[in-house]
C-alpha cells in the first residue's frame, strides 16, 4: 500500500464493524436474560427494543459506508472519518435509548440523520466538484 | 484524489444509498398511516408489504456494492454505473409493486435479478481476465 | 485498472455475493415448500429457522467485507482472500446446521466469529502499522 492510503477510513470502518458485531453480541445477552430461544425474535418489550435496535442499526450500515466512503474520497479524509466516529456514538445512544424505551430512541436517531445528511451533501459536493473537473474541465 | 477516480461509481453509490434513505422513510411513513408504533413490525397487510419490501432491499443492498463495484473497476465503469441506475429503478418498481399487492412485486424482482445477472456476469469475466493477465501472463 | 489491482479480494468479495444470493434463493424455496406466502416470516419451525439463518448471514454480511477489505488492503491480499473463502464455508456450515436445528448452528456461527477475529486483528495491526508510519514516521 502507498503511504496515501486512506487508513483513517479503514480504520473507523473497521470500528464501526467492530460496534455492530458488540451491537449483535447485546441482542444475544438480550435473548438470554429474557430467554428468548432462537430463532425466535418476539418475546418480552425490551427484547422487541433490543431486538429493533439492532435490526435498525443493520439497515442503515451500508447507508453510512457509502456516504463515509464518497465523503472521504472525495471531499476530505478527516472530516468524513470525525463524522464516522460521531456516527458510532450516535448509533451508541440510540441503541441506548431504545432498550429502555421507544421514545429514548429518538434522540441517537436524529443526530444520526445529521451524521448522513452532512456526510451526503459533503459527498455530493466532492463528487460534482470532481465529475465537472473530470468530464466537463470545470475547476472549482 | 487523482483524475481517474471512479467518480461515476461513487456518484451511484450515493444516489443508491439516497434511495435506500427514502424507502427507509416510507416504512416510517407507513407506520404513521397504519398507527404502527416501533418496535411492533406486524400490523394491517399493506404496512407488512411495505415492511418486507423495505426489508428485501436492505438484504439485496450490499450485494448490488459488491457487483456494481466489481463490474465497475475490473470490466467498465460506465457499464457499471448504467447498471446500477437501473437497479435502483429496478428497486422502486418492486417496492411501489409489493405496496399493493404481494402478485406485484414480481416485475421489480425479476428485473432486480436481470441486473444481477448481468452485473455478476461482467465482473467474473473483467476479475478473470485481471487474474488471468496478472498470475498467469494470459492476455485477452 | 493497474496489474496491482485486489483481484483476489474482488473475486472472493463477488463470489460471496453470490453465495448470499444463493442462501436469499434458499429462504425463497423453502417458502414454497412450507408454504408460507410473502409478506408472511413466520410458519413452521424448520422454514423460521431457514428465514433466521439467512438474516443472520445478512446482518454479518457488510462487517465481513469491511474486515475482509480492510485485512487485504493494510495486512496481506492473499490471507484476507482465504480467510474470505473460510468465511464462506463457515456461513454455508451454518446455514445447512441452523436448517436442521437451532442447536446445529452453533459449529458454523463459532468457526464465523472465529474468521472474523483473525481477520479483524490482522486488519487492525495493519492498519496501526500504517497510521504509525504515515503519520509519526515510526516504522515497522
Amino acid at each position: 500500500m502507498g503511504s496515501d492510503s486512506p487508513f483513517l477510513l479503514a480504520g473507523v470502518s473497521l470500528l464501526s464493524a467492530l460496534h455492530m458485531g458488540y451491537l449483535a453480541q447485546r441482542v444475544g445477552r438480550s435473548r438470554m436474560t429474557h430467554k428468548v430461544l432462537p430463532p425466535c425474535v418476539t418475546g418480552p418489550p425490551e427484547f422487541e427494543r433490543t431486538f429493533r435496535a439492532h435490526q435498525n442499526c443493520v439497515e442503515f450500515y451500508p447507508l453510512f459506508l457509502v456516504t463515509m466512503w464518497t465523503c472521504g474520497m472525495f471531499f476530505s479524509e478527516e472530516t468524513a472519518a470525525a463524522g464516522g466516529l460521531v456516527y458510532m456514538i450516535a448509533r451508541q445512544i440510540y441503541f441506548t435509548g431504545y432498550v429502555r424505551s421507544s421514545k429514548k430512541r429518538l434522540p441517537g436517531f436524529y443526530l444520526t440523520l445529521a451524521v448522513f445528511a452532512a456526510l451526503s451533501l459533503l459527498a455530493s459536493f466532492g463528487i460534482l466538484r470532481g465529475v465537472g473537473h473530470h468530464y466537463f474541465h470545470i475547476h472549482l
